[in-house]
């Protein structure tokens, strides 16, 4: 057996030709039509089977106009909000008889742009998709533009991408990240730190804009000198809160971008001997499954992941259901929820 | 702007009304034809382009044999596993200009067959595939005989398949098993426990049998009580421990079949208020990024998750660049590596 070899695609012709038939019968056996008797059907269909024969159903997409196919296009599958986001699309859409083709970016837009034409070539029921990077960075957005005019549904999803009109099913990072701050003022943090995300990307604006808003609103100072930049990843969090507790006077509570980062900085707090949370306060957003394991389990902010998913699935099956009659395009915002755990509990 | 409506899409026929000309001069002019005047062809590729002129691939896609797809299906993409491997598929495969399609089954077979169908009647390079747990235990891969049958390659990555004689990249977890049994007993442990994984699935298996056949060479008693199913998630590590540490004769090491079951362990063995490593040391697999953050950090054995991807991608493509020569198939194994941290280190 070869990895590889010349493809030889049997064909509804050499079928028919095989019993002595017309394609058209062969078609009819193999889609189990009445007029062709059962035995028939079953004969055909048993050496169709046997011999490799494959609907084309490329050919036929271009008869029907639904493929039943939908497009979701991500910068990463690296964490486990992703995996729930994309759990949640599939959930609505399976049951519906929708295949979900998962498309990774890397924050590329260059991929990005070729995963959009290829999905339109395709012609894709629908796109799901969350920004790159460096479409945020760019400006630039003619691949969307293109689905657009293709009437192809499109649904952004957990990054808002305010520079477009359409759909959108993303979190309130605002809310959340106002939250957590306000925790951390609460339990008496009076000098907290920021460990924020890339700039530019929205879901990291937004945070950032919470804590700041959060501050100002209870009259604490923003120092500048206490936010400083990551990018998501465990490792990221390391040198930024070294940095911190290296301040002659560092801060008594650190806001996290994300969980990861947070779990970065646990481990230098604890390199530099320092307690959580009676010496610094720690708030993560995620709240991944892994939050509450850690020693002392992380305070976080709850995202829906899974309902990014349904609601943006619903989103795009209410407009089928709805028929032609236009729409407007509505960003659907969903709540966070502080979890609170012992990393932030001083009592 | 609607979400979705009657969809209005421009043919080349469109394009030719509009300019006078015939539609072979406009598919001229759209694939830069030296016969077509550069102002012509510019004038016609600006109207295509806002007009929202989609170049067909799904019919050319015909008449050509490659369709630069590449299909990956797998189980899940919940864990850092997977998603490093992607990143090894696409870091092969995107410089030489294929596009990957990802699609999850959630183990379940029937999702796995539609998947498999469409794939091929999409006509994709090459399917990637991690074979769901209801494959594995209905023994039925009728599916998978159609791919060969089509001759388009099929690689199985991160889980054998015995059944089925095919390419596929694994890694050799029998001997990281065996390794990290290994490591338990010289550290002097003497009743080590398993929390093993689902039982039928290969990876849960090669495991399994590298744990015991370590007792066994090392005239170790294995105790059946000492062994206790999981299903891969931190949850399922909590209920397995408590019975383990409530047996009247307790481990005094644990080797679990992944990292997120140590780390439900290791919640639980704090509860018990047990030191770890000296009360019971801990071995996981995976060497998840976040192994080194727990507190201890936890000993894994490391499983080259981004090269099972790279090798699988470099395999498929030394099958097409040694032409229709017939490669017989391989299962390429890559080794793994004992990472040892502080949840074992007795000194």
């Amino acid at each position: 057996m070869s990895l590889h070899s010349t493809p030889k695609i049997i064909t509804i012709k050499d079928i028919a030709q095989k019993f002595k038939c017309s394609p058209s019968t062969v078609s009819r056996a193999l889609n189990n039509h009445p007029l062709i008797n059962i035995e028939t059907r079953n004969t055909i269909q048993e050496y169709a089977r046997r011999m490799g024969y494959q609907k084309n159903s490329v050919s036929l997409s271009l008869l029907n106009k639904s493929t039943k196919i939908i497009g979701v296009i991500l910068p990463n599958i690296s964490h486990f909000h992703e995996a729930a986001m994309v759990n949640g699309l599939q959930s609505v859409l399976q049951p519906l008889g929708y295949l979900v083709n998962i498309c990774i970016t890397n924050e590329s837009q260059i991929l990005e742009k070729e995963y959009v034409d290829r999905l339109l070539s395709n012609r894709v029921d629908a796109i799901f998709m969350s920004v790159s990077q460096e479409t945020y960075d760019s400006k630039d957005h003619s691949h969307l533009e293109q689905v657009l005019k293709r009437n192809i549904p499109l649904v952004f999803i957990d990054r808002e991408y305010d520079h477009f009109s359409a759909f959108g099913v993303t979190i309130n990072d605002y809310q959340g990240a106002y939250r957590a701050t306000q925790h951390l003022i609460e339990v008496g943090c009076k000098r907290i730190a920021h460990l924020r995300g890339p700039k530019g990307l929205t879901v990291a604006e937004q945070r950032y804009k919470g804590y700041i808003d959060c501050l100002n609103d209870h009259h604490l100072p923003v120092d500048k000198a206490l936010i400083t930049e990551t990018n998501f990843n465990i490792e990221s969090g390391l040198k930024p809160t070294q940095y911190l507790l290296n301040l002659k006077d560092r801060p008594d509570g650190i806001f996290g971008v994300n969980d990861q980062v947070c779990f970065g900085a646990l481990k230098v707090i604890k390199e530099y001997k320092l307690n959580v949370p009676t010496d610094i306060a720690l708030v993560g957003f995620d709240n991944s499954p892994i939050a509450e394991y850690f020693q002392p389990p992380l305070t976080s902010v709850k995202r829906q992941s899974k309902q990014i998913g349904t609601e943006a699935a619903r989103l795009f099956i209410e407009s089928l259901t709805s028929g032609s009659s236009s729409v407007s395009p509505q960003n659907c915002v969903l709540d966070s929820e502080l979890i609170v755990r012992d990393s932030s509990r001083r009592s």
